[in-house]
C-alpha cells in the first residue's frame, strides 16, 4: 500500500501515521458522556480529590511573587525546586539533575519511544499493558512482543526467552507498570520484582518503569520500585495527575546520566519545556509537605470505593461465572466474564442498561482475552457503583453465550 | 556506526537519537545568564508585556467557577470555547473543529513531523530558517533541502526545482514563516505570497505555515497568510506565547479535515491534551476582546525598541562594513558583519565586552552565511540596547578580519 492511497489531495502521510489509531477508550468515553450513564470506563481521578483551594492560593502567590518569571520561557529540564522535591520524594538516592519534568507522564513515554525505538525494534510489554503506552510507542514502528504475565506480574522465564540473545536483535526495553497496574489493578510481588530486576540486569535488558499510581496504596505501600534496585538500567516515569490533578499536565522521569541528554534534546524538540507557571504552582502547593497530608485522603476515598465495588460484585454476580481481583491500590479492578461472553459484544447491552466499562481486549498487544473488562472504581459514587454493578450483572445475564 | 557504540551500558539508542543535538542557542543562552551581560541572543518576549494581573483574575475565576472541571483530564482537541476564539480570530473562514490546541506551537511542529515525515523524506525550508523547526523535524530523519530566499521570502523558481517531479520523491512540504521571520525578521511580500501559493498548489506541494509573530506588526498588518489562500493545502501554526505569555505553553494549529484525525492521534500519544487549566485561563483572559486592547501595547513597545536598535546601529556602526535590515514587526533584526569576520568567532569577544547575540549560522539547513547574526530587540531595555550595540561595534572593530 502506498502511503498516499490514504488521503485525498496532495498530502503524503508518513508510514508511522498508518500505525496511529483512534483510541478505543476515547470512543467508548464518548458514549459514556450521555446523561445518565454510570461510567466505570474512564481513568479519571475523582475530582473530589483535587485540592482546588490550595491551587487557588498557589496561583495567586506565584503570580504575586514573580508573575513575570512564572510566565516566561524556562529551562527544558524543568523548574529547579520542583525537580528537587521530586528527587527527595523518591525511595532511592536520586540526583535532581537526573529528573526531567514532562508534560504529563504520557510525554515521558513519547520521549522514551523517540530515543530508544527504531523501526522494527523489538520492545516487550506486559500481558495486558497500558494502552496509552502502546499509543506512544507505535508511531516509532516497533515490533511489540507481549510477555506472559500472571497475578504477580511478568513471567521472568518468558521474558528471558523473548528478550533476545544479544546484539541489535535484542529487545530495546521492557515496559512495565508494577503498582496497581492499568488495566488490571495488579501489583508485582516483592519476589517477582527481585527476580525481574536481577534477570534484566543479567541479560542487559533496560526497563521502563511507569508508576503513576504507586502512592495510591490502601493498606500498605507496594514493594520498592525496580528503578531503586538498578537505577542505571531503568527509566522511571512518575506523574502528578493522580496525587494532585491531571489538568495541569505535569509528570516527570528519572533517567540514567547516559540517557538524560538525549531525552532532554527530545523534550526541547517536542515542546521546549513544560508550562513553567504550572510547575511553580505545583512546587508552591507541595512545599510544606502537602502531599503527606493530602494523599492519605485520596487513599481512604479510593479504598472505600474499591470496597463498595467488591461488595456490589459479590452481591450482584454471585450466581454468575464472573471472576474479579481485589486491587491493593490505584483506580482499576479487572474482571473476567462467563465463558462465551465477549466484552465488546456486552458493552452496548450494558450501555442500554445505563453502565459502561472498557473491554479488556483494548489492552492486549498480542492475542486478547476477549472475556476481560476493566472497571474503574474511583469516578462513580458508591451509590452509582451499586446501581452500575447491578445493571452490569443484568446485562451479563441477558447476553446469550457463544460456544467457542 | 552501530547505535550501541554511542552509549555505555546496555542502552541501545534509536538512530534518530543521533540526529538530535543540543540547541546551539541554549548553549549561548547559558553564557548570557552571567550577570551584567546584555543579551540580544534570546527569543524571549519582554516580560513587561505579560498581563500578570489579568492572569491572576482569570486563575481565581476559573478555579472558583469550576475548579474541579478545570483540573480534570480533558479533550485532546482542546477547550471548546478557546478553539472557537482561535477560529474567530483568524483572517479566513475557519471551522473551530479544524483547530487543535497544542502545547506551544513547538508541539505543532513535532506533530506535523510525526505524521508527514518518513526517514529520507525530502522537506523544504527557507534560507535561513527557524532552528526549533529543524530540531522538531530532524528526529523523523528527513532530507532537509534549503530553498533560496531573499528579502521578500522564498525564491519560487528554486522551490519548484527542489520540490520534485511527482510521486513519492516529491517533497513532503515546505516549512515557511512568512511574517517577521525568526531569525531574519523579514516579511514575505504580497506578490511573493501570491506566487508561492499558486505555484505550490500547481505542483501539489503542501505548506506548513508558522505564524507566531504575525500580530506583532508595527505600522501595518502583514499581507494575508498563505493558509487563507489555500486552506486545504496548508497546516497553519499559531501561538499564544508572543501575545500573552510563553510560560503557559499554549499554541494551536489549523489543519485540513483530511489531516486532522492523524494530527489528533499524534497529539493524544504525545501528551493526551494540553493543560486544561491553562486553556480555560487563556479563554477567560481573552473573552471580552482583551487582545484587541493588549496587543497594540506590545506593538508600540517593540516598535520603540526596534527604533532604538536601528538608531544605535546607525550611530555605532557607521564606520564599519556592517549591514542590517529594518523589520516591520516581530522580535528580531538580521545583520551581516564585515567581510572576513566570522560571527561564531566574534561571539566570545562580544561576551567579553558584555553583549551577546546568536550567530546566524545556527539557522541554516545547508551552507551557512557565517557573517550573519540575529539580534533580538525586545528583551533588553532601550538603555541596554544603546550600551550593547556600542559594545558590539567595539568587539567588531577589534576583531582581526580573515581573508577567505
Amino acid at each position: 500500500m502506498k502511503p498516499n492511497d490514504l488521503q485525498p489531495g496532495q498530502w503524503t502521510l508518513a508510514r508511522r501515521a498508518e500505525k496511529m489509531n483512534p483510541s478505543v477508550i476515547r470512543e467508548i468515553l464518548k458514549v459514556t458522556e450521555r446523561p445518565g450513564i454510570i461510567s466505570f470506563a474512564g481513568g479519571l481521578p475523582s475530582p473530589k480529590t483535587f485540592p482546588v483551594e490550595a491551587f487557588a492560593q498557589a496561583c495567586a502567590k506565584v503570580l504575586r511573587d514573580d508573575g513575570q518569571g512564572a510566565l516566561q520561557y524556562a529551562a527544558s529540564e524543568g523548574h529547579g525546586p520542583l525537580r528537587e522535591m521530586v528527587a527527595a520524594g523518591l525511595p532511592w538516592q536520586v540526583d535532581p539533575a537526573d529528573v526531567l519534568i514532562t508534560t504529563g507522564s504520557q510525554q515521558g513515554l513519547d520521549l522514551v519511544a523517540k530515543i530508544l525505538i527504531d523501526s522494527g525494534s523489538r520492545i516487550l510489554v506486559e500481558t495486558p499493558t497500558y494502552l496509552g503506552a502502546l499509543q506512544a510507542f507505535m508511531p516509532m514502528e516497533p515490533e511489540v512482543v507481549s510477555v506472559a504475565s500472571d497475578d504477580e506480574g511478568i513471567d521472568v522465564e518468558d521474558l528471558a526467552r523473548k528478550a533476545g540473545a544479544g546484539g541489535n536483535g535484542n529487545a530495546r526495553f521492557l515496559y512495565v507498570l508494577p503498582n496497581f497496574q492499568n488495566p488490571t489493578g495488579r501489583t508485582m510481588s516483592e519476589a517477582r520484582r527481585a527476580a525481574l530486576s536481577q534477570r534484566a540486569a543479567a541479560i542487559g535488558l533496560p526497563l521502563i518503569e511507569d508508576n503513576p499510581y504507586g502512592d495510591l496504596w490502601f493498606d500498605q505501600p507496594p514493594p520498592p520500585p525496580l528503578s531503586a534496585r538498578n537505577p542505571q538500567g531503568c527509566v522511571y516515569l512518575g506523574s502528578f495527575s493522580k496525587v494532585l490533578a491531571p489538568g495541569l499536565r505535569l509528570g516527570f522521569l528519572v533517567a540514567p546520566k547516559s540517557l538524560y541528554p538525549k531525552l532532554l534534546q527530545a523534550k526541547q524538540a517536542a515542546d521546549l519545556h513544560s508550562p513553567s507557571f504550572n510547575q511553580r504552582m505545583v512546587a508552591e502547593v507541595m512545599k510544606d509537605g502537602f502531599l503527606g497530608r493530602h494523599v492519605p485522603t485520596i487513599r481512604a476515598l479510593y479504598k472505600s470505593q474499591r470496597d463498595a465495588m467488591l461488595a456490589a460484585l459479590g452481591r450482584e454476580m454471585a450466581d454468575l461465572d464472573v471472576q474479579w481481583n481485589s486491587p491493593d491500590g490505584g483506580m482499576f479492578l479487572w474482571a473476567r466474564l462467563p465463558r462465551g461472553v465477549d466484552a465488546v459484544e456486552l458493552l452496548p447491552r450494558a450501555v442500554d442498561k445505563g453502565v459502561a466499562f472498557v473491554p479488556g481486549a483494548a489492552f492486549f498487544a498480542g492475542q486478547a482475552d476477549t472475556r476481560t473488562v476493566r472497571l474503574s472504581f474511583v469516578t462513580a459514587s458508591v451509590e452509582q457503583i451499586d446501581t452500575g454493578i447491578a445493571a452490569l450483572a443484568a446485562a451479563i445475564r441477558e447476553t446469550p453465550t457463544r460456544r467457542n
